[in-house]
Parts: C-alpha cells; sequence; structure tokens
C-alpha cells in the first residue's frame, strides 16, 4: 500500500486507523470498489460510483456521494498517476448486534496501490469451494468475501492465475477476482449472476463493446461443459482489462479473435 | 464499549486501532465470540475457546492459544465482574487480494461491554432475509453476517425482541442472535444446522442439559409448521441464556414446563 486516507484524512501511524466497532469490521457490513489508475484518471469512473451508489441503496447504508469519494481518490493518488485505487465504504460504527443504529455516518477508507504484475494471458483452474446462493445479494462487491478468499487458498502453483467458482447447484459464475466469458458460435455468453458473483465493471464494459461491434451476447447460465465446447474463454476485472484464458483444467485454448477485438475496443474507449 | 484492546494492547485514542489493511475489514476474513462475563468469570469459556479454535483449523487461520485469549479477557474486563466480552480474531493484515498471506499473526480484538437489557419472554417474527446455504461456512461464527444484518434492519418495533430466519428452501435456521428449540409432543427439536446458522454455545449447553434430564432430543431440518404446532419454543444465545418465545407472526406460547426446567437446570449448572 502506498497511501491511505480514512474518512478523508491520512491515515495514523502504522496505518492503524480503523474503530474497533467498526461494522465492516464486525460483520462484514461494507462495499468496495477497486479502480484502476491511469494517465492519473480513474478508468471508467462514474461506472465505479454508480455501482458503489446503487449498493449502498440495497444495504440501506448511507452513500458519501460521488463528490467525497472522488476527492478522497484525488487526494490519496497524490502525484501518482498509475496504480490501483481502492475504496471502501462500510456502514460506521455501531455498537454490538446487527442491527444497524440510525443516521451514523458510513466510513470511507481510500488506499493507493502500485500496479500489480499482470499476464495477457491466463492459466485457470476450477476451484473446489463453492458460491452459496443469495439473490439479495448477488452482484454486489461487498466485504462478506469468506468464499473467494477459501478458494483462492485452494492452490500455490504460481503459474495459474485465477480459480473459476461454481455454486452448489454447479453453475459457473465466476473467477475469484473476474468475470468470465465465454464464446460459443460466434456469441458472447457470460453467467447471469442472479443468485451469487460480482456485476463487475469491466463485466459491463465488455457488454456494451460488444454491443457497439455488433456481437451479439447473452447473460445465462453456464456450466463446465459450456466450457469444454467453448472456442474462446476470458476472464475480466477492472484492474487487469480484458485476459484471455488459455489453460483450464485439462482444456487449452489459444488466444481467439473475439477476445483480440474486444481488447483492442477497450483499448481505444477507455 | 467500556474497554478495547487490540493485539493485547489498549486501543489508541478514539477507539482508533484497526490497520486499513485488516482482512477482517476487507473481507470479512475473521471470526468473533460474544461471552457472558459474570461473578467475574467468562461462562461457558472451555466452550466458546474450542469453538473459537476449530473455526480457525476450518479456515486455516492461525489461532492465538487459549492462554492468550484468555490473557486478553483477564485485561480487558479489569476490575468489572457483570457484562459482555467480545473476542474477535482476524486473517491479520495483508495484501489487496483475497489470497492469505503465508505466516501473518492474527489480529486479536477484546472489548467489553455493559450487560445489555433483556426480557426473559420474547416476542418474535418472521424475518423476510433469508439465509444462504454454505454447508463449509455453516456453525461457524464468522464475520460474514450481512444477512443477519439485513433481517435485524427489517423491524423497528421495540415490542419484537428476535427475528427467525429460514434458508432459501424454506428451512428454519436460527434467530438473527440465537438458536431455536422447539417441543413437540415432549421432545425437543432444533434445526441442525447443516447448511447455514451458528453452532452456539449456549445451543450445545442445551443439548448437553437435556441429555442429563434425560429430555430426548433431534437435531433435524425444521419449518415454520413445526412451530405452528410446538407446545414450547424458545430461543438461545451465550450472554442472554434460555428464554421462551411467547408470540411468532400469529402463534401465541405461554412459558412452557421444559424451557422452566432447562432455565432452572443452566442456572444450577453455570
Amino acid at each position: 500500500m502506498l497511501a491511505a486516507l480514512v474518512n478523508g484524512s491520512p491515515a495514523v501511524t502504522a496505518n492503524v486507523a480503523i474503530a474497533v466497532d467498526d461494522r465492516g469490521l464486525n460483520y462484514g457490513d461494507g462495499l468496495f470498489e477497486t479502480m484502476l489508475l491511469t494517465n492519473g484518471a480513474i478508468r471508467f469512473l462514474h461506472a465505479h460510483l454508480q455501482r458503489l451508489a446503487a449498493s449502498c441503496e440495497r444495504l440501506s447504508m448511507s452513500y458519501p456521494g460521488d463528490a467525497v469519494i472522488e476527492n478522497d481518490i484525488e487526494t490519496v493518488r497524490g502525484k501518482q498517476v498509475e496504480g490501483v485505487i481502492k475504496v471502501l465504504v462500510t456502514r460506521g460504527v455501531g455498537g454490538r448486534g446487527y442491527k444497524p443504529v440510525p443516521n451514523v455516518p458510513s466510513t470511507r477508507v481510500a488506499t493507493l496501490h502500485a500496479m500489480p504484475a499482470s499476464k495477457a494471458d491466463v492459466r485457470a483452474r476450477w476451484c473446489e469451494t463453492r458460491l452459496s446462493r443469495n439473490p439479495v445479494l448477488a452482484g454486489m462487491k461487498h466485504t462478506n468475501r469468506l468464499e473467494q478468499v477459501l478458494a483462492a487458498s485452494e492452490w500455490n502453483d504460481e503459474s495459474i492465475d485465477e480459480g473459476l467458482m461454481r455454486d452448489f447447484e454447479g453453475e459457473v459464475v465466476c473467477g475469484t477476482s473476474s468475470n468470465v466469458f465465454i464464446v460459443r458460435n460466434g456469441e458472447l455468453v457470460t453467467p447471469d449472476l442472479r443468485f451469487s458473483g460480482v456485476r463487475g465493471v469491466m463485466r459491463d464494459q465488455v457488454l456494451r463493446l460488444a454491443q457497439s461491434l455488433h456481437i451479439p451476447f447473452h447473460e445465462e447460465p453456464l456450466y463446465p461443459h459450456d466450457f469444454d465446447s467453448a472456442s474462446e474463454v476470458f476472464v475480466t476485472n477492472a484492474v487487469r482489462g480484458i485476459r484471455a484464458v488459455i489453460e483450464l483444467g485439462e482444456s487449452r485454448w489459444s488466444r481467439g479473435p473475439m477476445t483480440d477485438a474486444l481488447c483492442k475496443a477497450l483499448d481505444s474507449h477507455a
């Protein structure tokens, strides 16, 4: 971490800055956005803020407002022009007990991180850890992430870059920190996320790019056998963009033309 | 909150004490115990420590050890002899990303709270918020608690003391912060918690008391209609003990003889 801001102020000594009774710490009662800082600006800033505001509303959590978050981002980035900025918003401090205390301001954390190493092509595996289903929480980037933590703990082989997760009914949902797409008969298909998973900002952008490139696309349930017969597979993530999956369990793919076209369109639009 | 300790040291000014990159805050990557302090000692201390240690093992999280936790409890209680002590353990600080960093010490938070007001008899309601199913996480008191937060937000009527939660298949699991039991044909029945819910320390004690009182008991799936035909209903919680449910939706009960017998046995054993 290069810099940290809590409620607009630099985090105090040794990165110690959050109250012990913060509801984010105690109950995972929070939301976050992980954003790419490039050329001194946040890529898809508006989409990130929109998702955060909409998720705050779904959880009846107070949204600090675009201007406040944008100001945090500007302050924490300082003179940095490339990197990753994470914004975390919790329901604030509040009592012992699950019931939220009304009218408590949310806690805001903004942190600046170095750009992580990233490969254009991804070797992936199937995770054993399954995702539970809850349509009320599906789509949001909330901080109840134990399932992702357990899934990401499953492998130590550094040549594996991502793990794909299924839910308990066997539907493929996402990577541990990415959304996933396949190409089938020249059409783009991605899981519909009606029961679990995060509706990624990059996922939405890819669907938008597909539309502008006149590529037919579908959001629907996918199963591992759909991957066996796919002509291309790729994963998306706000920081790392679009990455071709070239290996998944026993399956192998070469980087394909639709993945390339979408990468190119992303570079020219972003 | 009357006192707080982070990693064995008093929390610094204004209860600001947790690092912004703590995994508990960022991913709900933690566990907690809420314990009754009475006559200067923790009721069922050994059972709390045992559950915490077992859950740390299930999540491959480093357990600080009984002696360390007991020392935290002794320090944070100071001269207080009655109240509530909460111990929270997270996977510690660590990077941006779900994958845990190996060999990072866990973060320990111990807090002392005043004894909450509590009624002997409970008016309860059915919550609309459902629990998702994940046998890998079931039973543990982890900090992924958004479902409980949403459920506890459903009512503002202060005469309602607890909400009972079902999972997405309609099985009754627990209260937002309690386990639930019914009496059916003179036998005690409680949900088996194979898919969700917390295996409460008080729940285990009640099953133990039932055994010593020769009351037949079963852990099995329960549905709302089982409550309609129950002769007694009660909820349990480590701090508040055993409380009779006298109202649940349209149903009414009087405090029953088995609830009384178990309360009496608890008082004489604890």
